[in-house]
């Protein structure tokens, strides 16, 4: 059995912690337990995730006294105030304490969900990340952004709690559905876009080998993602600036997922189309050559992902629901725009017909 | 008018904020609007403090671009996630974006409950705190612990949060009936206890010019209570050791509150009882003579506070709350004693077979 691995730090001084990737982790007990620090361990999953990797991360632990599995119904419009009680009812009938450590072992949505149980429970437990899908892998599993959404607004609700390690098994992207992977690689071209020209030119020439899912070019997908989003956020960890620039495509995705209702777009895919829309913006402001974003989009279209936003949304309420994202400061709708492949820029200054004659 | 004011400082870095005492604090229109930061405002308060101070409030914030009032039911069973969806769903209605600052303007229950929605809300806004209770005054509102309760435990669902500012208006004293009051001298000679024995034996003696809501006297108890606590805050913020003598009878109280059920006992009447019982236990432990533990039951009952637990309440069923109190580490019961007046300690080896001859 091989066990690659390859770890990364994400640097936030006394918070720090390390990124492990590799195949078969799960059965590498010692990490997991090197970084529960109790006795008490409450695994969070859900109904799909569950049957799949549960009982092998159990196995790990078989030295934790106490350990609690909390199954949550599976999907974006679950991931509600509503939910996270369902585990703080958990935990506190289980009898965890504050040296209990919160594991999630799932995609975005239970990872989001129990990093901010883990915050608020006791006023904030230990957690870890156990990713299983791509778009966990290579975003929301490292960061510290924890939440929940609200009816008029995704992730409205939550707060910045740093997880004490993230344990990436690539072996769990087998069983991946084909529109869950597309959806992550999304997030993936996200960064070569804002910060990692040379990754962006070489996503263009593997993004076959990533679909037919070929190990080595996974990991190299993953591990420089990873690496890219733990600059930033070590840079500017409770994005106060630049850590902005890690939401190209967010504002417009944001307004899409809302729009649609939770559940109905995938993230990622709304992120793939609200990309396409702030590279449009940024050739319409004369930032990049128009033939950029025919090219991000044909690289999208190989995946399968959407390049325009759903034919029934319209400027108004687009702008509206732009209108509640976090990104609005004093009524100025900040943008994440190009300032050339691999150079993203937070502005506060674009024209709103020139927002809206993108949308239109 | 005279204004007199007393200014506090909590140190705790780049988070240190001032606690300003004194009357009519609320003309004072620029001592608010110092520590607003943006253009928005969301007043919190209950039915109860509403009618009386909102309005005030909101006149010394009138540059302000938009000022939301919220207004909450009044009474601890109110200080669930239920409630605070309600905060969310008005700010997210109104447009609040990110730099919004939320001003709580009453008790202990709108305290906690503004503090954490700020703590959760686009991940952390500012806010500040206007406490209108003297327990507010003297503790709740100092020191950044927020948070809301659960049905099976007292704000077992929180944030560590602190303030931009603190504003202790005395004026808002004369109004508070006289049970409050009481419930809040309770934490005021905890302060004594834990940590002030001067102070203490200053409370003994001017117990009659507090109960008579003299102003000097009160000034000098909130302002040596918020000393006192600022210190040991400053030296512990996430109550990682000194910080928990804060929480003299606390761990009874608390147990207290959950089987009675929330609002049934006030906070400070179950603190009374529950700093009687530790006192007790600290006597039966040879820590202090049984003359002290006398003296605090006859000073707690001039003040019409209880100083025994409810009768229907056993050991038992003590334990068995308390094994959920947030002090409880790794199957340790971990208790608050004294072992002088003025001098607690925070201690995990107390026999249970003590503790029970002690409640039962």
């Amino acid at each position: 059995m091989t066990v690659l691995m390859h770890t990364l730090h994400v640097d936030l001084g006394e918070r720090s912690y390390p990124i492990y990737i590799g195949r078969d982790l799960f059965s590498d007990g010692a990490l997991l337990r090197d970084h529960v620090a109790g006795r008490q361990v409450a695994l969070v999953s859900n109904e799909t995730v569950a049957p799949l990797y549960v009982d092998r991360v159990r196995e790990a632990l078989s030295e934790v006294d106490l350990v609690s599995e909390i199954v949550l119904p599976d999907g974006e419009q679950y991931k509600t105030l509503e939910t996270l009680q369902v585990i703080f009812d958990r935990l506190l009938q289980d009898g965890h304490n504050r040296s209990t450590t919160l594991i999630a072992v799932g995609g975005g949505v239970v990872g989001d969900m129990t990093g901010f149980a883990a915050a608020c429970y006791q006023r904030g437990v230990n957690f870890i990340q156990v990713p299983t899908t791509l778009l966990a892998q290579v975003d929301s599993s490292v960061g510290g952004k924890t939440g929940v959404n609200h009816p008029l607004g995704k992730n409205m609700i939550g707060a910045f709690h740093q997880p004490r390690c993230v344990l990436i098994d690539i072996d769990t992207l087998h069983t991946l559905p084909e529109r869950e992977m597309a959806a992550g690689l999304a997030e993936v071209v996200k960064y070569g876009l804002i910060c990692d020209e040379p990754f962006y030119r070489w996503l263009h020439e593997h993004m076959p080998n990533l679909l037919a899912r070929e190990e080595s070019a996974l990991v190299e997908a993953i591990e420089r993602s990873c690496m890219n989003k733990a600059q930033v956020v070590a840079e500017d960890e409770r994005e106060t600036g630049v850590r902005a620039i890690l939401n190209l495509g967010h504002t417009f995705g944001h307004a899409i997922e809302t729009a649609q209702g939770y559940g109905s777009w995938l993230h990622g895919e709304a992120v793939a189309a609200g990309m396409c829309i702030a590279t449009r913006l940024s050739v319409a402001l004369g930032n990049i050559p128009e033939t950029e974003a025919l090219a991000l989009e044909s690289l999208l279209q190989r995946m399968n992902l959407p390049t325009k936003p759903p034919q029934d949304m319209g400027v108004d309420q687009f702008l509206t629901l732009m209108g509640r994202d976090k990104k609005v400061s004093d009524g100025q709708l900040r943008l994440v725009l190009l300032r050339g492949i691999g150079d993203a820029i937070v502005t506060a200054d674009t024209p709103l017909d020139e927002v809206a004659a993108v949308l239109g």
